[in-house]
């Protein structure tokens, strides 16, 4: 099997390295020559065999659609465009309407793993046709952690079940992420518990809570048992938003992960208003003193 | 009647005025000799006809407790201590065990108005017997805001009912002022109302959400539109608390309330141990940049 | 004045019979005969005098879209178009484009106040221009509460900001609500407060939670002391959701205004897989009794 | 190593079946003569070589005070107690006084595993002194998993210590649970994703979410891929409850936890008079339709 793939990020050049490793032929392109195999996106087509299998590996939303449609254009009949990022799962019937106008079949993977995936493999999630999910096998054998297919591959659905699935699994991750902070922040608030990373680390076999992010945090708390280097400022990448976006418009209540979401936003605040009006109202009916806004640092 | 108050501060000072604008003779005792009509609790228990009432307005917790156990050696037979002050309902009973021991009887007064009851009258739940809170309905009537008795006062049921309706009233009050700052953010986070502060003040007629917090709102904002004096910092003085508390032992989902409260945890918040956990789980699963801890300032 | 008014139903009825008795003229057109004026939009069209100002007050999202449409074919030039409806803001750009393209005018307003609005006035959040705005104040005196302007109307911003307004507004209402349900729930749920209807309804004077929804929930209360006919089943009609969704895209935390909108969604499901999923796990891990689904009813 | 064994339900049964295989003499004593070794308490102690050593595993609250109490006075100087079972941390100072006015020692120990113990090993935190935590160390080896000691043991602190890590551990785990059911939930919600059982199976390995927890619910998926058998009523046994309190009395902000905690209690719920409270408001501000209760089945 010979692919090409498109982005060599942090990802894509591990997930590149492990396809190698695992005797699946890899074209990269990046704009970044440094790391590319090829100079442009017409040499990686034109060094592929056909049918044509492009992997498409770089940042949702534009990016990601500027690449598919150039694809669009450079592809033909019966070859296969795979939108392994992490795109929103609507997206996907659109690039792969604008495919099927040429030929061109389309698969979407949902990808976790991170920067661990080169060692561990891949958790994949695919969705697209039967025939087109078949024909990319070899390809999600190699990525995929050794040992049961089912464990670690799914075929989920049609077009778009691949980064559904792959949302879901996003705002799950904050869920846990989140529960175990809380944890771990009640463990660090008083003075019975001594030894806090012993703690954790007694935890991660035998215990219900057992789990990779358990092992990571472990592995975090024994660099740097305070995390005293690392400001408590949380990005989000997207997929949390749009899982609790789908749960709204699906109806279906999602406390634990939305509280998740929240506590990033108001992690990343420096001052938030909510707090000031309720700071505001205390001083009003109750004439309660409130801290007098601190100058700019 | 004639009526012992012991504490004279931001609540009980205004509760005298009030009283003795209605006719109530009151006799206030306090430490602060500025404001203290006598010299002593003693004195203050001389100065009160038989059978005696005295009304305690002090903090909550052990000081409270020490004023009734003092109040326990010098009244008698068939006296009345009425306790006001913000304790848990589960310190009444001790309270009137206490008491009752000496033949004191004893009502509980959640009291409810800040410093605007003053002028407004206060919200009173009362906890004890008919006939002891029969007893002081002169003083109830005083106290609470004009018009029909029960819009401002309710025997709520017998000791401890008093403290355990304002722990509740308290309670709601978080999710409300968490409501309306919730809002309030989400205005002031885009640019397409340019109003804020006047659309705060149109919903204070007319709309759904209309209530006396929201005008007290408006005038906060009329008086700092971007509440640039205020601090992010909220403080909570128990009842807050012990409603969750209280929620949990009764097996009753608080998920507002309790939001509201963490709400006011977090915003006292230097740094979060859990939000810096959360960073470090990312930093290690997915190579994400972390953002280094600033040095104190 | 004389305004075109389409839709009669709860609200449009009662803004009808509000505006008249203060000295609107109001032409109304309803798809139903027996509250009608006129026959048809055409005659409604036919019966106002130039500049034309109808108000739209239909079900949000295509009916409100048909209505708009069809007024952009039978107004003209320097006509006015008032769309009351609760519609989602994003919806103000696209009819104010469709109308200006026929030089037509567009003012969005957000109206508060339910089947209370008739005699108590409504809250109203306009957006549109200071001119379009100017031109529509009779109508917004008309109907907005008796006092001040300010107290009951305000011109939020451009247009957009009225659906925005009244959005955020709604929110805030779902807040508000599910605080106050929590009090009632708890005080139910316990036997120390034997008048729970008594000590709502001493709430509603003097209190810090003293409010509109308050006074009806002691009004429902007093209907049927346990809400014994009301079923735990409670709808949501859209903007809650989008508030939540809003303040997402904005990375604004809505612990509590979510925490509502997600009881809502639990409230309606007669089974829910994630608590199954709950219940399966204690199972696995811990052997604990699950309770066989039951059968339906 | 003999030890006695208090308490040989599901977790004592299986704790003294490993701990044999291990090579620790074992003498268990239970009520129930099926699986005892001995016939009373007396025999128990009578049984074991000195200093004794007896682990304590019976339900907490009165049924292990009553057994530490018994245990006060059949033990002697230098004699050892392991409470084990699910104890909130406040009782181990009580338990160590009466004990060690006997001269008896005590170490607490917070005990994860379930069922799966037996042949996984248990996670185990322990609260006592150096010594005496290290006169138990064979037991504690047998116990936990395999590999390296601090993966599966902890000395967290003074007596105490292991029932309180033992608490947050639960707390965690509560929000690991509601995270995945939440998202179990989203994927049965729609039907982008139509293999759901497949997708969770896929997430086993390589991926960020996966955890111990989560191979157990495939297990449960596989078995019942609908959890067609399992009712939506999920208990708890108070280490959620615990948890929450603690953190209210640290000012520690749980969102997740607690919302996990209320979902529980939610799920239990026939009818939530919370929202019957939200609907009768609907109804009175809007004369929004409320749905009738239903006569009970």
């Amino acid at each position: 099997m010979h692919l090409g793939l498109v982005g060599l990020g942090r990802m894509g050049a591990n997930m590149r390295a492990r396809m190698r490793e695992r005797g699946i032929e890899v074209t990269g392109y990046d704009r970044n020559p440094e790391v590319s195999d090829v100079d442009s996106l017409e040499a990686l087509v034109a060094a592929l065999p056909s049918p044509r299998v492009v992997w498409v590996m770089v940042p949702s939303g534009e990016i990601t659609r500027g690449v598919v449609e150039q694809l669009s254009t450079l592809l033909g009949e019966g070859d296969l465009v795979v939108e392994g990022g992490n795109s929103h799962f609507t997206d996907d019937a659109a690039h792969a309407e604008l495919l099927a106008a040429r030929g061109i079949r389309y698969v979407d993977v949902g990808v976790s793993g991170g920067v661990w995936g080169l060692t561990n493999g891949y958790g994949l999630m695919a969705g697209g046709t039967e025939d087109d999910v078949a024909a990319l096998m070899p390809v999600f054998d190699a990525l995929r952690p050794d040992g049961e297919r089912a464990n670690g591959f799914v075929h989920a659905g049609s077009v778009g079940a691949g980064h559904y699935a792959k949302m879901v699994h996003n705002g799950i991750e904050y869920g846990l992420m989140q529960a175990y902070a809380e944890g771990y922040e009640l463990l660090t608030a008083q003075d019975i518990v001594t030894d806090v990373t012993g703690t954790l680390r007694a935890w991660t076999q035998g215990t219900v809570v057992r789990s990779w992010l358990l092992d990571l945090l472990v592995e975090a708390l024994e660099q740097d048992p305070q995390l005293a280097t690392i400001d408590d400022f949380v990005e989000d990448s997207g997929e949390g938003r749009w899982t609790v976006d789908e749960a709204i418009d699906q109806a279906v209540p999602l406390p634990v992960i939305s509280a998740a979401l929240f506590a990033r936003f108001s992690s990343r605040q420096v001052d938030s208003p909510a707090m000031k009006a309720v700071a505001a109202l205390r001083q009003q009916f109750g004439g309660h003193a409130v801290r007098a806004a601190q100058p700019p640092a």
